[in-house]
């Protein structure tokens, strides 16, 4: 008699087991005031009274999601068409707000068309299965770090796949080299990895693209809003859009809304459209997201101002924490890792930060990050003040004392 | 040399050869006059000044979309806490509105637990690809009318997969008596058939799974909300919800909002929640929505009054279709096909209804439906006046005419 309770039960004790058991921590965010935020307590604890706290790890990055403009949108679309879409997009779902929005991404990313799904996980995954249903005997080139996402909808897509060393254009070049040339070859990145903020090297990906006849397909997930003149990312900052076949993006991140999307020329665009399951057979985004995902890109592809500013108070965190001894991660980007090095301590630091100064930052450990380079994650923004890094960086302060841990060298 | 470019155009002019090139109804819906709606022209015509069609294929199947209750939850939200969650649910990105809606779908369902997804399609397929990861050695019994979120999620397990003939509980029992004792066995199906209309036997199902010991994982997608004392699905009607182990619901249909769910005991929904990259790897649903869906969840949790319309509408709707001749196939559900049988003729039906009676109802061809079967599928909500039903009717007597097509015998 198989004991079905049984085997769940075994699931989560081994996860348990690893340490890598997570309770998440209940949030509640306040328009206006982000990064504060007040925390219910954690999932397991007794519900007490909410206290405010200072958020540090989340991915709203330029803090879009209480922007002026974005709310004004969707206020609009709730008043004016209500809550959902409706339908599926072929089926009563889609509505004049997605024809907008999708209008505007590919305008951002200068493609011919875009397509909306409901997270930029369900535009990897449908996406990159969908590819290898269209060119079925291709070969996937992957960058080591890809995303979960990516790693699904190429394993859902059953071509062969190859794993390159994470951005090594010379491993990269020795596999595309070693394919025949009718072999249909498509190279799978990312422009910012989001866990150690490294940006991949775009402009030299692209060449080897050209000199071997691969398709690109590039994840701007932790870029777009953020980089380029008008929040393209990393392609438009490098000046290669134009040379990447698709570009997948977030709107839940720097955008602060949620829902995914690809940006590419129309027949593209059109065939995962008509092919992509994932896109197909579910419920629209609703209007009220795209409402206010179209005014937070409008917003910034028309000025630079929250980028510099986002990047300047990277820059300034980066540079307090090593001042304080403090073993911040080399980033190229606006991503600020902390190395810990243990899961144990490392939840102990996001746990003391909590309790003792109501500082709210999430420990990254396996297999989010390789083991031993478990980390703290934080994620300044343009509403992150001098006062908030301060207080920041007394706390690290105490609590790397207080857990006796390890300093920068 | 691969042409790439040539080989998503050859991929949409396959889909263009059969006749299954989808043109979107580019709409906008119109807040407290459902099921009234702005049609702006399809996708390909020039844009033209958008007019009003009635809406008579909407999964919005309560209206809820637009319900007061809904309103003012989600402008509460928004106003409090902003556009979205800032982040995935185990970093930053769980709300307190998150925990309630989870504990909320719960209660529905009689169940220790829930989870929440960014929509139905990933419920269904992050959660049946990871129960075959806990389950290694496990048979999937698949309903040959499983939706297309199902049969991804089964194939991304990588299980080993049956197919039962749609609710042909002999041959379910056929397949299940066929396997050993030991073998794990999952029986995967839905309640209400959503292109047909018709219920699964839900009891009989249950029967052969204890007789079995057979686990049994259920879609209620086209039920929540609208079947049940508290709209807890066929299984809460049926008194079965206790014997099913998972039941998976939207919020994007009868809750008339967006995501999706599944609900089960403690250690499922545990497990599910720490291994599903699916739901682990992405945005958390925005907490407007959230609040909207709780609101949603809630009101029609105390209240038959909107379910006793719904079934009053869509059993007048079949009576006045019946009585015209028009060919209304057997329902036994809310959900009301008329059958055509041709996949040019029920283009050109949905498209004269567009045009000259500003009825919006889309074709439903082929892989949707088997051949020969092309419908259009009316969705009567009770919003759906007298008046409207009549104003059918009498379109789709011209067109049945206009057209020389087959009535009813
Ligand atoms: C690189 C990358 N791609 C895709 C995603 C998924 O995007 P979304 O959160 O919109 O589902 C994420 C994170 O969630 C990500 O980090
Ligand atoms: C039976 C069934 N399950 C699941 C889904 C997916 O739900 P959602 O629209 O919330 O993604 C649908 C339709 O969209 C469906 O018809």
């Amino acid at each position: 008699m198989v004991d079905y309770n049984e085997a769940f039960r075994a699931a989560v004790d081994a996860v348990r087991a690893e340490g890598r058991y997570r309770v998440f921590a209940d949030l509640e965010r306040m328009r206006g005031r982000f990064p504060t935020a007040l925390y219910y307590g954690g999932h397991n604890e007794r519900e007490r009274q909410p206290r405010e706290i200072t958020v540090w790890c989340s991915n709203d990055y330029l803090g879009m999601g209480q922007h002026p403009a974005v709310m004004e949108a969707m206020q609009n679309a709730l008043d004016k068409v209500g809550a959902g879409a409706g339908g599926t997009r072929n089926i009563a779902g889609t509505t004049h707000y997605h024809m907008k929005l999708e209008a505007a991404l590919a305008d951002l990313h200068g493609k011919d068309a875009a397509l909306l799904f409901t997270s930029g996980y369900v535009s990897n995954e449908a996406t990159l299965s969908t590819i290898s249903r269209i060119l079925p005997d291709c070969v996937i080139l992957s960058d080591e770090l890809n995303h979960a996402s990516m790693i699904e909808g190429i394993r859902g897509g059953r071509s062969i796949k190859r794993i390159w060393r994470h951005n090594d254009l010379e491993h990269l070049e020795e596999l595309l080299a070693e394919l025949p040339a009718e072999r249909p070859k498509v190279i799978a990145f990312e422009s910012v990895y989001s866990m150690d903020g490294d940006i991949a090297p775009m402009a030299e990906i692209c060449d080897l693209a050209e000199k071997y006849n691969a398709f690109t397909y590039l994840d701007e997930v932790h870029a777009v809003g953020m980089y380029g003149k008008r929040g393209g990312g990393v392609s438009e900052r490098d000046g290669v859009a134009h040379r990447i076949d698709i570009i997948e993006g977030t709107l839940g991140k720097a955008f602060g809304i949620m829902g995914g999307y690809i940006a590419a020329n129309a027949s593209i665009v059109d065939a995962i459209r008509s092919y992509a399951s994932g896109f197909i057979f579910t419920t629209a985004l609703s209007p009220v997201l795209v409402a206010g995902a179209l005014a937070s890109v409008e917003t910034l592809k028309e000025s630079n101002h929250l980028r510099e500013q986002h990047q300047e108070r990277a820059a300034r965190l980066k540079k307090l924490l090593a001042d304080a001894g403090l073993p911040v991660m080399e980033s190229v980007s606006h991503i600020v890792p902390v190395k810990v090095g243990d899961p144990v301590q490392c939840k102990r630091v996001s746990d003391y930060l909590l309790e003792e100064h109501n500082i709210y930052v999430q420990p990254i450990n396996y297999p989010t990050v390789p083991k031993g380079t478990e980390r703290l994650r934080f994620t300044p923004t343009p509403l992150h003040t001098d006062d908030h890094m301060d207080k920041l960086i007394k706390s690290l302060d105490d609590v790397w004392t207080a857990l006796k841990l390890k300093r920068a060298a």
